[in-house]
Protein backbone atom coordinates (compact mmCIF):
# COMPACT_ATOMS: atom_id res chain seq x y z
CA UNK A 1 0.00 0.00 0.00
CA UNK A 2 1.25 3.50 -1.57
CA UNK A 3 0.93 5.53 2.38
CA UNK A 4 1.79 8.56 -0.03
CA UNK A 5 -1.41 9.01 -1.80
CA UNK A 6 -4.26 10.90 -1.20
CA UNK A 7 -8.38 11.34 -3.08
CA UNK A 8 -11.03 13.63 -2.33
CA UNK A 9 -14.68 13.83 -3.80
CA UNK A 10 -15.36 16.93 -4.48
CA UNK A 11 -19.54 16.86 -3.94
CA UNK A 12 -20.12 20.04 -3.06
CA UNK A 13 -19.74 23.19 -4.43
CA UNK A 14 -19.99 25.79 -1.57
CA UNK A 15 -17.22 28.08 -1.45
CA UNK A 16 -15.89 26.91 1.70
CA UNK A 17 -15.84 23.45 1.20
CA UNK A 18 -14.30 23.39 -1.97
CA UNK A 19 -11.53 25.64 -0.55
CA UNK A 20 -10.90 23.39 2.53
CA UNK A 21 -10.89 20.14 -0.26
CA UNK A 22 -7.76 22.14 -2.35
CA UNK A 23 -6.11 23.12 0.95
CA UNK A 24 -5.80 19.84 2.39
CA UNK A 25 -4.90 18.73 -1.70
CA UNK A 26 -2.49 21.59 -2.15
CA UNK A 27 -1.03 20.82 1.70
CA UNK A 28 -0.51 16.90 0.80
CA UNK A 29 1.11 17.64 -2.64
CA UNK A 30 3.79 20.44 -1.03
CA UNK A 31 4.31 17.26 1.39
CA UNK A 32 5.05 15.12 -1.85
CA UNK A 33 2.00 13.36 -2.02
CA UNK A 34 0.35 12.14 -4.91
CA UNK A 35 -3.28 13.89 -4.73
CA UNK A 36 -6.71 12.91 -7.24
CA UNK A 37 -9.52 15.21 -6.78
CA UNK A 38 -12.76 13.31 -8.14
CA UNK A 39 -14.77 16.21 -8.95
CA UNK A 40 -18.83 15.62 -8.76
CA UNK A 41 -21.96 16.53 -8.79
CA UNK A 42 -22.20 20.77 -7.31
CA UNK A 43 -18.36 20.72 -7.09
CA UNK A 44 -18.43 20.62 -11.02
CA UNK A 45 -19.35 24.22 -11.16
CA UNK A 46 -15.77 24.96 -9.42
CA UNK A 47 -14.53 23.83 -12.46
CA UNK A 48 -16.46 25.76 -15.30
CA UNK A 49 -15.47 28.54 -17.02
CA UNK A 50 -16.52 31.83 -16.09
CA UNK A 51 -17.74 32.69 -19.16
CA UNK A 52 -21.45 31.22 -21.62
CA UNK A 53 -19.72 28.57 -23.82
CA UNK A 54 -21.61 27.17 -27.08
CA UNK A 55 -22.27 23.33 -26.21
CA UNK A 56 -23.54 20.65 -28.25
CA UNK A 57 -27.27 20.42 -27.71
CA UNK A 58 -28.81 19.86 -24.22
CA UNK A 59 -32.26 18.90 -23.11
CA UNK A 60 -33.94 21.84 -21.63
CA UNK A 61 -33.52 20.60 -18.12
CA UNK A 62 -30.37 20.48 -18.27
CA UNK A 63 -29.97 23.84 -20.14
CA UNK A 64 -31.78 25.10 -17.05
CA UNK A 65 -29.77 23.38 -14.38
CA UNK A 66 -26.91 24.59 -16.59
CA UNK A 67 -27.85 28.63 -16.44
CA UNK A 68 -29.26 27.89 -12.74
CA UNK A 69 -25.91 26.78 -11.26
CA UNK A 70 -22.79 28.82 -10.51
CA UNK A 71 -20.51 29.14 -13.13
CA UNK A 72 -16.89 28.81 -11.90
CA UNK A 73 -14.50 29.00 -8.94
CA UNK A 74 -15.52 33.01 -8.32
CA UNK A 75 -18.94 32.67 -8.20
CA UNK A 76 -19.71 29.97 -5.66
CA UNK A 77 -21.75 30.64 -2.83
CA UNK A 78 -20.91 29.22 1.05
CA UNK A 79 -22.75 26.75 2.81
CA UNK A 80 -23.76 28.69 5.95
CA UNK A 81 -24.99 32.40 5.69
CA UNK A 82 -24.56 33.07 2.21
CA UNK A 83 -27.63 35.56 1.89
CA UNK A 84 -27.53 35.38 -1.87
CA UNK A 85 -23.99 35.67 -2.19
CA UNK A 86 -23.19 38.05 0.12
CA UNK A 87 -21.62 35.96 2.79
CA UNK A 88 -19.53 34.34 0.24
CA UNK A 89 -18.44 37.75 -0.76
CA UNK A 90 -17.29 38.87 2.63
CA UNK A 91 -15.47 35.83 3.41
CA UNK A 92 -13.67 36.46 0.34
CA UNK A 93 -13.04 39.93 1.42
CA UNK A 94 -11.56 38.74 4.68
CA UNK A 95 -9.55 35.99 3.36
CA UNK A 96 -7.89 38.91 0.75
CA UNK A 97 -7.38 41.18 4.34
CA UNK A 98 -5.93 37.73 5.97
CA UNK A 99 -3.64 37.03 2.95
CA UNK A 100 -5.56 33.70 2.34
CA UNK A 101 -5.27 32.37 -0.64
CA UNK A 102 -8.08 32.63 -2.85
CA UNK A 103 -9.81 29.66 -4.42
CA UNK A 104 -8.93 30.42 -8.31
CA UNK A 105 -5.13 30.53 -6.68
CA UNK A 106 -5.99 27.70 -4.97
CA UNK A 107 -6.69 25.54 -7.85
CA UNK A 108 -3.80 27.04 -10.01
CA UNK A 109 -1.54 25.73 -7.41
CA UNK A 110 -3.08 22.35 -7.62
CA UNK A 111 -2.74 22.44 -11.13
CA UNK A 112 0.77 23.27 -10.77
CA UNK A 113 1.89 20.92 -8.41
CA UNK A 114 0.36 17.97 -10.68
CA UNK A 115 -3.20 17.07 -8.31
CA UNK A 116 -5.10 14.90 -10.91
CA UNK A 117 -8.05 16.07 -11.62
CA UNK A 118 -11.06 14.20 -12.65
CA UNK A 119 -14.33 15.29 -13.47
CA UNK A 120 -17.61 12.63 -12.94
CA UNK A 121 -18.72 12.31 -16.23
CA UNK A 122 -22.09 10.41 -15.45
CA UNK A 123 -22.62 13.58 -13.17
CA UNK A 124 -21.93 15.68 -16.35
CA UNK A 125 -24.73 13.95 -17.58
CA UNK A 126 -27.14 14.40 -14.82
CA UNK A 127 -26.04 18.20 -14.48
CA UNK A 128 -26.08 18.59 -18.10
CA UNK A 129 -22.05 20.33 -18.17
CA UNK A 130 -20.06 19.25 -21.41
CA UNK A 131 -15.93 19.12 -21.39
CA UNK A 132 -15.82 22.68 -23.42
CA UNK A 133 -17.89 24.43 -20.59
CA UNK A 134 -14.92 23.02 -17.82
CA UNK A 135 -11.20 24.36 -17.71
CA UNK A 136 -8.63 22.81 -19.52
CA UNK A 137 -6.19 19.88 -18.02
CA UNK A 138 -9.19 18.13 -16.42
CA UNK A 139 -9.46 13.72 -16.89
CA UNK A 140 -12.89 12.65 -17.76
CA UNK A 141 -13.59 9.15 -15.87
CA UNK A 142 -16.45 7.64 -13.82
CA UNK A 143 -16.65 5.62 -10.09
CA UNK A 144 -14.58 2.69 -11.32
CA UNK A 145 -11.67 4.89 -11.96
CA UNK A 146 -12.63 6.81 -8.41
CA UNK A 147 -12.26 3.43 -6.86
CA UNK A 148 -9.19 2.37 -8.16
CA UNK A 149 -7.62 5.68 -6.84
CA UNK A 150 -9.03 5.02 -3.63
CA UNK A 151 -7.63 1.76 -3.44
CA UNK A 152 -3.90 2.98 -3.51
CA UNK A 153 -4.40 5.77 -1.24
CA UNK A 154 -3.94 6.07 2.84
CA UNK A 155 -6.73 9.13 2.92
CA UNK A 156 -9.71 8.99 0.95
CA UNK A 157 -12.35 12.00 2.14
CA UNK A 158 -15.74 13.00 0.93
CA UNK A 159 -16.52 16.67 0.77
CA UNK B 1 -5.33 -5.42 6.39
CA UNK B 2 -8.31 -6.51 4.02
CA UNK B 3 -7.88 -4.39 1.01
CA UNK B 4 -10.91 -4.81 -0.12
CA UNK B 5 -13.61 -3.66 2.49
CA UNK B 6 -15.36 -0.45 2.00
CA UNK B 7 -17.45 1.87 4.58
CA UNK B 8 -19.72 4.82 3.95
CA UNK B 9 -21.85 6.69 6.63
CA UNK B 10 -24.59 7.77 5.31
CA UNK B 11 -25.71 10.47 7.42
CA UNK B 12 -27.34 12.81 4.62
CA UNK B 13 -30.78 12.55 3.43
CA UNK B 14 -30.71 14.19 0.20
CA UNK B 15 -31.41 12.84 -2.92
CA UNK B 16 -27.96 13.44 -4.17
CA UNK B 17 -25.98 12.59 -1.70
CA UNK B 18 -27.47 9.25 -1.29
CA UNK B 19 -27.31 8.49 -4.55
CA UNK B 20 -23.88 9.55 -4.17
CA UNK B 21 -23.25 7.02 -2.03
CA UNK B 22 -25.10 3.88 -3.52
CA UNK B 23 -22.97 4.84 -7.10
CA UNK B 24 -20.03 4.34 -5.35
CA UNK B 25 -20.87 1.33 -3.07
CA UNK B 26 -22.56 -0.54 -5.74
CA UNK B 27 -19.16 0.23 -7.92
CA UNK B 28 -16.91 -1.73 -5.25
CA UNK B 29 -19.23 -4.44 -4.53
CA UNK B 30 -18.89 -5.05 -8.61
CA UNK B 31 -15.15 -4.85 -8.73
CA UNK B 32 -15.77 -7.78 -5.90
CA UNK B 33 -15.45 -5.34 -2.64
CA UNK B 34 -17.31 -6.29 0.31
CA UNK B 35 -19.27 -2.40 1.35
CA UNK B 36 -21.04 -1.90 4.50
CA UNK B 37 -23.43 1.04 4.23
CA UNK B 38 -23.83 2.49 7.94
CA UNK B 39 -27.19 4.79 7.72
CA UNK B 40 -27.54 6.86 10.93
CA UNK B 41 -29.80 10.65 11.07
CA UNK B 42 -31.33 12.12 7.86
CA UNK B 43 -29.90 8.98 6.04
CA UNK B 44 -32.35 7.04 7.51
CA UNK B 45 -34.99 8.47 5.33
CA UNK B 46 -33.98 7.21 2.59
CA UNK B 47 -34.58 3.53 3.92
CA UNK B 48 -38.11 4.32 5.17
CA UNK B 49 -41.25 2.62 3.55
CA UNK B 50 -43.53 4.62 1.74
CA UNK B 51 -46.62 3.81 3.92
CA UNK B 52 -47.47 4.86 7.00
CA UNK B 53 -46.64 2.10 9.17
CA UNK B 54 -48.18 1.70 12.89
CA UNK B 55 -45.62 1.59 15.42
CA UNK B 56 -45.03 1.04 18.96
CA UNK B 57 -45.48 4.70 20.78
CA UNK B 58 -43.50 6.81 20.14
CA UNK B 59 -43.48 10.27 22.18
CA UNK B 60 -44.87 13.52 20.53
CA UNK B 61 -41.80 15.11 19.61
CA UNK B 62 -40.87 11.70 17.70
CA UNK B 63 -44.14 11.68 15.85
CA UNK B 64 -43.90 14.98 14.74
CA UNK B 65 -40.20 14.21 13.59
CA UNK B 66 -41.28 11.16 11.72
CA UNK B 67 -43.89 13.31 10.11
CA UNK B 68 -41.99 16.08 8.89
CA UNK B 69 -39.28 13.59 7.61
CA UNK B 70 -39.39 12.27 3.97
CA UNK B 71 -40.65 8.69 4.10
CA UNK B 72 -38.55 6.36 1.50
CA UNK B 73 -36.34 6.77 -1.43
CA UNK B 74 -38.37 8.33 -3.50
CA UNK B 75 -39.41 11.21 -1.29
CA UNK B 76 -35.88 12.68 -0.57
CA UNK B 77 -34.96 16.56 -1.93
CA UNK B 78 -31.53 17.69 -3.15
CA UNK B 79 -29.18 19.30 -0.97
CA UNK B 80 -29.35 22.47 -3.21
CA UNK B 81 -31.88 24.35 -5.66
CA UNK B 82 -34.20 22.04 -4.01
CA UNK B 83 -37.29 24.34 -4.01
CA UNK B 84 -39.98 22.54 -2.01
CA UNK B 85 -39.06 19.28 -3.90
CA UNK B 86 -38.83 20.84 -7.59
CA UNK B 87 -35.52 20.49 -7.98
CA UNK B 88 -35.39 16.76 -6.97
CA UNK B 89 -38.30 16.30 -9.42
CA UNK B 90 -36.09 17.71 -12.06
CA UNK B 91 -33.30 16.04 -11.48
CA UNK B 92 -35.01 12.85 -11.30
CA UNK B 93 -36.36 13.51 -14.69
CA UNK B 94 -32.97 14.61 -16.38
CA UNK B 95 -31.89 10.96 -14.77
CA UNK B 96 -34.55 9.12 -16.41
CA UNK B 97 -33.17 11.19 -20.05
CA UNK B 98 -30.02 9.98 -19.23
CA UNK B 99 -30.64 6.47 -18.63
CA UNK B 100 -29.07 7.08 -15.13
CA UNK B 101 -30.06 4.86 -12.73
CA UNK B 102 -33.06 5.69 -10.04
CA UNK B 103 -32.50 5.85 -6.17
CA UNK B 104 -34.86 3.07 -5.36
CA UNK B 105 -33.28 0.81 -8.46
CA UNK B 106 -29.96 1.74 -6.65
CA UNK B 107 -31.00 0.50 -3.68
CA UNK B 108 -32.40 -2.82 -5.05
CA UNK B 109 -28.88 -3.20 -6.80
CA UNK B 110 -27.01 -2.97 -3.08
CA UNK B 111 -29.33 -5.31 -1.46
CA UNK B 112 -28.57 -7.84 -4.42
CA UNK B 113 -25.02 -7.64 -4.53
CA UNK B 114 -25.04 -8.41 -0.51
CA UNK B 115 -23.75 -5.18 0.36
CA UNK B 116 -24.45 -5.15 4.33
CA UNK B 117 -26.90 -2.28 5.48
CA UNK B 118 -26.75 -1.38 8.93
CA UNK B 119 -29.38 1.04 10.61
CA UNK B 120 -28.22 3.24 13.93
CA UNK B 121 -29.88 2.39 16.80
CA UNK B 122 -29.57 5.51 18.63
CA UNK B 123 -30.47 7.62 15.80
CA UNK B 124 -33.40 5.74 15.45
CA UNK B 125 -34.57 6.83 18.99
CA UNK B 126 -33.80 10.42 18.33
CA UNK B 127 -35.75 10.22 14.97
CA UNK B 128 -38.42 8.09 16.36
CA UNK B 129 -37.80 5.96 13.61
CA UNK B 130 -39.32 2.20 14.28
CA UNK B 131 -37.97 -1.01 12.72
CA UNK B 132 -41.16 -1.74 11.33
CA UNK B 133 -40.86 1.33 9.07
CA UNK B 134 -37.89 0.46 7.58
CA UNK B 135 -37.32 -2.08 4.70
CA UNK B 136 -36.60 -5.89 4.92
CA UNK B 137 -32.79 -6.93 5.12
CA UNK B 138 -31.34 -4.45 7.23
CA UNK B 139 -29.42 -4.81 10.22
CA UNK B 140 -29.29 -3.23 13.56
CA UNK B 141 -26.45 -1.72 15.47
CA UNK B 142 -24.05 0.77 17.24
CA UNK B 143 -21.65 2.97 16.20
CA UNK B 144 -19.28 0.08 17.71
CA UNK B 145 -20.07 -1.68 15.15
CA UNK B 146 -19.45 0.52 12.91
CA UNK B 147 -16.27 0.69 13.62
CA UNK B 148 -15.16 -2.80 13.53
CA UNK B 149 -16.13 -2.15 10.16
CA UNK B 150 -14.33 0.60 9.58
CA UNK B 151 -11.37 -0.83 11.03
CA UNK B 152 -11.14 -3.42 8.21
CA UNK B 153 -11.49 -1.22 5.51
CA UNK B 154 -9.16 0.50 3.39
CA UNK B 155 -11.69 3.31 2.40
CA UNK B 156 -14.08 5.24 4.89
CA UNK B 157 -15.74 7.86 3.44
CA UNK B 158 -18.66 9.95 5.44
CA UNK B 159 -21.46 10.95 2.99
CA UNK C 1 0.69 1.90 10.16
CA UNK C 2 -0.80 2.05 13.11
CA UNK C 3 -4.43 0.17 12.92
CA UNK C 4 -5.85 2.18 16.32
CA UNK C 5 -5.82 5.73 14.90
CA UNK C 6 -8.71 7.50 13.83
CA UNK C 7 -8.91 11.32 12.41
CA UNK C 8 -11.95 13.50 11.66
CA UNK C 9 -12.05 16.67 10.33
CA UNK C 10 -14.88 18.67 11.73
CA UNK C 11 -15.94 21.15 8.91
CA UNK C 12 -19.58 21.25 9.70
CA UNK C 13 -20.92 23.61 12.75
CA UNK C 14 -24.77 21.83 12.80
CA UNK C 15 -25.27 20.46 15.95
CA UNK C 16 -26.28 16.68 14.64
CA UNK C 17 -23.11 16.83 12.30
CA UNK C 18 -20.66 17.84 15.06
CA UNK C 19 -22.42 15.20 17.40
CA UNK C 20 -21.82 12.66 14.89
CA UNK C 21 -18.21 13.22 15.20
CA UNK C 22 -18.22 12.82 18.92
CA UNK C 23 -19.97 9.77 19.38
CA UNK C 24 -17.98 8.13 16.52
CA UNK C 25 -14.69 9.55 18.37
CA UNK C 26 -16.00 8.78 22.07
CA UNK C 27 -16.71 5.31 20.25
CA UNK C 28 -13.16 4.63 19.17
CA UNK C 29 -11.51 6.00 21.88
CA UNK C 30 -13.25 4.17 24.21
CA UNK C 31 -12.54 0.87 22.47
CA UNK C 32 -8.58 1.92 22.70
CA UNK C 33 -8.07 4.38 19.93
CA UNK C 34 -5.64 7.24 19.74
CA UNK C 35 -8.35 9.53 18.19
CA UNK C 36 -7.61 13.47 16.34
CA UNK C 37 -10.27 15.70 15.53
CA UNK C 38 -9.52 18.48 13.92
CA UNK C 39 -12.08 22.25 14.01
CA UNK C 40 -12.09 24.13 11.01
CA UNK C 41 -14.68 26.64 9.40
CA UNK C 42 -17.92 26.55 11.04
CA UNK C 43 -16.72 23.49 13.24
CA UNK C 44 -14.80 25.86 15.52
CA UNK C 45 -17.90 27.67 16.50
CA UNK C 46 -18.82 23.66 18.46
CA UNK C 47 -15.78 24.53 20.97
CA UNK C 48 -16.37 28.42 21.55
CA UNK C 49 -17.42 29.67 25.12
CA UNK C 50 -20.94 30.93 25.31
CA UNK C 51 -19.81 34.28 26.84
CA UNK C 52 -18.45 37.20 25.34
CA UNK C 53 -15.33 37.60 25.15
CA UNK C 54 -12.57 40.71 24.82
CA UNK C 55 -10.30 39.63 22.10
CA UNK C 56 -7.47 41.53 20.52
CA UNK C 57 -8.68 43.41 17.74
CA UNK C 58 -11.05 42.41 14.74
CA UNK C 59 -11.72 44.01 11.57
CA UNK C 60 -15.28 44.84 11.15
CA UNK C 61 -16.04 42.11 8.55
CA UNK C 62 -14.51 39.62 11.52
CA UNK C 63 -16.37 41.32 14.24
CA UNK C 64 -19.72 41.05 12.01
CA UNK C 65 -18.66 36.82 11.31
CA UNK C 66 -18.38 36.63 14.78
CA UNK C 67 -21.54 37.74 16.41
CA UNK C 68 -23.40 36.36 13.47
CA UNK C 69 -21.99 32.80 14.16
CA UNK C 70 -23.35 30.90 17.38
CA UNK C 71 -21.43 30.81 20.16
CA UNK C 72 -20.64 27.30 21.18
CA UNK C 73 -22.21 23.63 21.81
CA UNK C 74 -25.00 24.29 22.84
CA UNK C 75 -26.38 26.99 20.11
CA UNK C 76 -25.43 25.05 17.50
CA UNK C 77 -28.74 24.32 14.60
CA UNK C 78 -28.88 21.10 13.05
CA UNK C 79 -28.46 20.94 9.19
CA UNK C 80 -31.91 20.05 8.37
CA UNK C 81 -35.17 21.38 9.41
CA UNK C 82 -33.83 23.71 12.05
CA UNK C 83 -36.70 26.12 12.02
CA UNK C 84 -34.88 29.58 13.29
CA UNK C 85 -33.30 27.16 15.85
CA UNK C 86 -36.89 25.11 16.92
CA UNK C 87 -35.59 21.95 15.07
CA UNK C 88 -32.81 22.26 17.54
CA UNK C 89 -34.34 22.61 20.67
CA UNK C 90 -37.07 20.03 19.49
CA UNK C 91 -33.79 17.60 18.92
CA UNK C 92 -32.02 18.15 21.87
CA UNK C 93 -35.72 17.30 23.42
CA UNK C 94 -36.10 14.18 22.01
CA UNK C 95 -32.68 13.27 22.66
CA UNK C 96 -33.19 13.92 26.76
CA UNK C 97 -36.30 11.82 27.18
CA UNK C 98 -33.88 8.89 25.05
CA UNK C 99 -31.51 9.82 27.61
CA UNK C 100 -28.55 10.49 24.45
CA UNK C 101 -25.65 12.42 25.52
CA UNK C 102 -26.12 15.93 25.19
CA UNK C 103 -23.06 17.58 22.93
CA UNK C 104 -21.57 19.59 25.51
CA UNK C 105 -21.39 16.04 27.79
CA UNK C 106 -19.96 14.64 23.97
CA UNK C 107 -17.34 17.24 24.64
CA UNK C 108 -16.47 16.75 27.93
CA UNK C 109 -16.36 12.64 27.51
CA UNK C 110 -13.83 13.33 24.95
CA UNK C 111 -12.00 15.83 26.61
CA UNK C 112 -12.32 12.80 29.68
CA UNK C 113 -10.85 10.33 27.05
CA UNK C 114 -7.87 12.29 25.91
CA UNK C 115 -9.25 12.93 22.44
CA UNK C 116 -6.70 15.51 20.74
CA UNK C 117 -8.90 18.63 19.98
CA UNK C 118 -6.97 20.85 17.13
CA UNK C 119 -8.49 24.08 16.12
CA UNK C 120 -7.39 25.26 12.35
CA UNK C 121 -5.43 28.41 12.87
CA UNK C 122 -6.13 29.38 9.02
CA UNK C 123 -9.77 29.11 9.52
CA UNK C 124 -9.52 31.04 13.08
CA UNK C 125 -8.16 34.15 11.15
CA UNK C 126 -10.57 33.89 7.99
CA UNK C 127 -13.98 33.61 11.04
CA UNK C 128 -12.06 36.06 12.98
CA UNK C 129 -12.05 33.76 15.86
CA UNK C 130 -9.59 34.21 18.63
CA UNK C 131 -7.94 31.69 20.90
CA UNK C 132 -9.42 33.45 23.91
CA UNK C 133 -13.05 32.87 22.74
CA UNK C 134 -12.20 29.15 22.50
CA UNK C 135 -12.62 26.63 25.13
CA UNK C 136 -9.79 25.42 26.79
CA UNK C 137 -7.38 22.61 26.39
CA UNK C 138 -7.41 22.58 22.70
CA UNK C 139 -4.21 22.95 20.52
CA UNK C 140 -3.97 24.87 17.39
CA UNK C 141 -2.33 24.40 14.26
CA UNK C 142 -2.68 23.71 10.12
CA UNK C 143 -3.59 21.69 7.32
CA UNK C 144 0.15 19.93 7.61
CA UNK C 145 0.31 18.73 11.02
CA UNK C 146 -3.87 17.63 10.09
CA UNK C 147 -2.35 15.73 7.27
CA UNK C 148 0.58 14.18 9.67
CA UNK C 149 -1.88 12.52 12.02
CA UNK C 150 -4.17 11.30 8.95
CA UNK C 151 -1.32 9.46 7.56
CA UNK C 152 -0.70 7.78 10.96
CA UNK C 153 -4.32 6.65 11.27
CA UNK C 154 -6.39 3.67 9.53
CA UNK C 155 -10.22 6.21 9.75
CA UNK C 156 -10.19 9.41 8.35
CA UNK C 157 -13.50 11.11 8.00
CA UNK C 158 -14.89 14.60 6.84
CA UNK C 159 -17.61 15.92 8.77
Amino acid sequence: MDTTKKTIIVFSGDLDKVMAAFIIANGAAAMGDDVTLFFTFWGLNALRKPENVATTKKSFLQWMFGKMMPRGADKLGISKMNFGGMGATMMKMVMKQQNVTSLPELIQTAKDQGIKMIACTMSMDVMGIREEELMDGLEYAGVATYLGEADEANVNLFI
